[in-house]
């Protein structure tokens, strides 16, 4: 294929299949040096700091930064309020599922521990803007706060052309309850809500995709004094696709395009499979692209992605394992009996019917998603992102006097005599009491 | 007292509360220069670097760095061996119940969403040395992460005088099946873990608490291209003590020494309410400090902790979901019906009879928990600390007709063209096919 890199998995070494496997590197110093004066602004001079950014980087000269989403009157067609209460339902349903219970076990004869899951208080959720408002997101970050009880939901986003609050963000806003929205986009808009500000109440988890900014932003503050932790790291977005001989060809050609669109900076790798007509999918793909208006977007983003040939699926599979995808489409034979080979991989798409814009939109999971090969060890955003355990232990007189003994032998071996003394103490007021 | 300051609850306005809430500021700027050319060496240099400051900071000259648990004979009293058994079989029954069950639902007919929990691969546990090895923390991590199924488990500790691995460690080590064993300790062992090097396998996830260097090295890395997660900020530890009219003081003044042995930048907090006997805890405190082996340390703890004086019990719960303790004790009346007021915590221990030491220890629940008011975001180490979730969705051609109208809506109001048609071919060909 002319327009993608292709390499046979058979004949690249570890090397090689790092190599590819490597995203674009995001230079993360640069940024820093970009970001940090801009969290420092807003830490000092709050909403001051907040206008003069927005009228910088935006363009627009806001007087209320945060507006009440109760007090806005929503305009939208009815056709895209059904939509977005399907989305918004189908992600209710499979995010309430995942309420973890609580718990309680005794360990010991008289010494019970509990454990109980519970909101995380304040979150804010960043909406980004570009070239269109991203309602979907606000579905996704919204909608779990609401399940998980979150108490204050506070949303940020930036302004359109008029100053204003985008009407299907706000809809969203409406919905899910959330107290405030911050009309401000960037790291200015993340700095707001993780310092705080006169107008906007600082939060304690911070949620949300949004550009390298936005991200260095996040990471920046989850370490700093602000008090605040992050969703996941998010970088570009990703899409693997593995292709057998029972795939469409316009189908793989569509899937491919559409997270080319995302922007310049997407991958898209495709594992065609022996067997995949790759011909087809040329022809496919060069027809398509032609009668897409992000052209020039999806082309830049398909100048670095690339196909990968592997004799069997398992190979392929393999090789997905070590890419560790953001988004997975399975557009192979029984993708159902795949799903255990999958080690890493934050969202997949199973069979031939199921494109990634499901996911993207409204099958109901969520579409926050570690990107950059993250998903080893990060899962997309949950119910559980927007909540909190807290144990709980107790004993009985008669369980401290089970346990007692263990927990003097461990704090003696620690040299922690204080920790042995406070069990001691109770033993021998038991004992002699 | 005199030992300790004293403020009255309904004497503080805002300001006040937030005040004596804040901890003892750690100077991260500071701390990242230090660390900072430790992480670069490593990463560079690999072992030769782990060596280097090993020698440097704990003295020893050690050729290998790594070893293997089963080849170590391990010498170990009885006492000591059960005292582990019965902790690792406390905290194994405990963990194993957080498993979380796999999920599927169908948001719309014919589509189908599904959540699959995964082990995460390769986790890396540093377990602090300092006066003396800590085998608790071996417990606390090692045991979750083989329930969860980690597959490769790698320990990290610094050796001990001979250049050892400390006997309780190695113990500890062999039953939670840790692949080898890192002898190595402060950030060079964290930079290794998270870089790997010749001689160590890098991993996805590091845990485990340790000194200013070690969190500062974790924080740091986590937003580095070594692509490592870590557990939880963790600093100096904490405990908040509830003692009303029913606790007995010497509990009180045990439980306040066991927290303030850890160290002198360790915190500790007594919220007492009215009724509580301060000149009989002012005398147990006293006396009980003599008899202390680490006295000096837990003078220091002492002289920055404070005591707040409540009307009553919901006061002092007020206060201490304001201060978000590490630990918290409920020495009070009918501690179990406060459960529900605790809303940020790490750990709670409930009634005169258990002491923090039992949750250090062996009660079950884990004793890596969020210090710093981190307690209002994060949850302590639990199994799902070492696990992570991969959603599935798979659509139906019918599914994909119920669902697609509504995603191609959405795709369109967002502008995302190829989003959209990705839907809109396979529908087109399900019409005509």
């Amino acid at each position: 294929m002319d327009r993608l890199k292709t390499y046979r998995l058979k004949e690249l070494d570890d090397t090689g299949l790092d190599r590819i496997c490597r995203r674009p590197r995001i230079d993360l110093e640069s940024l820093v040096t970009k970001v940090r004066p801009i969290l420092e602004d807003v830490r000092r001079d709050g909403d001051a700091a907040i206008r003069r950014y927005t009228k910088k980087f935006d363009g627009i000269d806001l007087r209320d930064i945060v507006v009440d989403p109760e007090s806005l009157d929503v305009t939208l067609p009815d056709e895209e309020k059904h939509a977005l209460d399907i989305a918004m339902r189908n992600v209710h349903r499979f995010h309430r599922e995942q309420m973890s219970m609580n718990l309680e076990v005794e360990t010991m004869p008289g010494v019970t521990c509990s454990r109980v899951i519970r909101p995380i208080e304040k979150v804010g959720l960043y909406v980004p803007g570009g070239s269109a408002p991203l309602p979907s997101t606000a579905v996704m970050l919204g909608v779990p706060a609401l399940t998980a009880g979150c108490e204050t939901i506070i949303l940020a986003t930036p302004p359109d052309r008029n100053g204003s609050v985008p009407p299907a963000i706000a809809y969203v806003a409406q919905k899910i309850g959330a107290k405030k929205i911050l009309l401000a986009g960037g790291a200015q808009a993340i700095a707001a809500l993780a310092w705080g500000s006169e107008s906007v109440p600082g939060v304690d988890k911070l949620f949300g995709p949004g550009n390298q900014y936005v991200t260095a932003a996040k990471m920046l503050l989850q370490n700093s004094e602000a008090m605040v932790s992050i969703d996941l790291p998010a970088g570009p977005s990703e899409l693997l696709i593995i292709a057998d001989e029972t795939a469409d060809p316009d189908f793989v050609a569509a899937d491919l395009l559409s997270q080319a669109e995302h922007g310049p900076d997407s991958q898209v790798v495709l594992a065609a499979v022996s067997g995949f007509d790759l011909e087809e999918l040329e022809t496919a793909l060069e027809r398509q692209l032609g009668e897409l208006p992000r052209v020039s977007i999806a082309t830049d983003a398909l100048a670095h992605s690339f196909i990968v040939l592997a004799d069997r699926v398992e190979e392929a599979l393999d090789f997905s394992n070590r890419y560790a995808p953001e988004h997975l489409i399975l557009n192979c034979r029984n993708a159902v009996e795949l799903m255990d080979r999958v080690e890493h991989a934050g969202s997949v798409f199973l069979g031939g019917w199921t494109p990634e814009s499901l996911g993207d939109y409204a099958s109901g999971t969520n579409h926050t998603l570690p990107t950059y090969g993250y998903a080893r060890m990060y899962s997309g955003v949950s119910l559980s992102s927007f909540q909190k355990s807290i144990t709980f232990q107790e004993a009985t007189p008669d369980g401290l006097k089970h346990i007692g003994p263990t927990v003097e032998t461990l704090a003696g071996m620690e040299g922690l005599d204080a920790h042995r003394l406070a069990v001691s103490r109770r033993l021998e007021k038991l004992n002699n009491g």
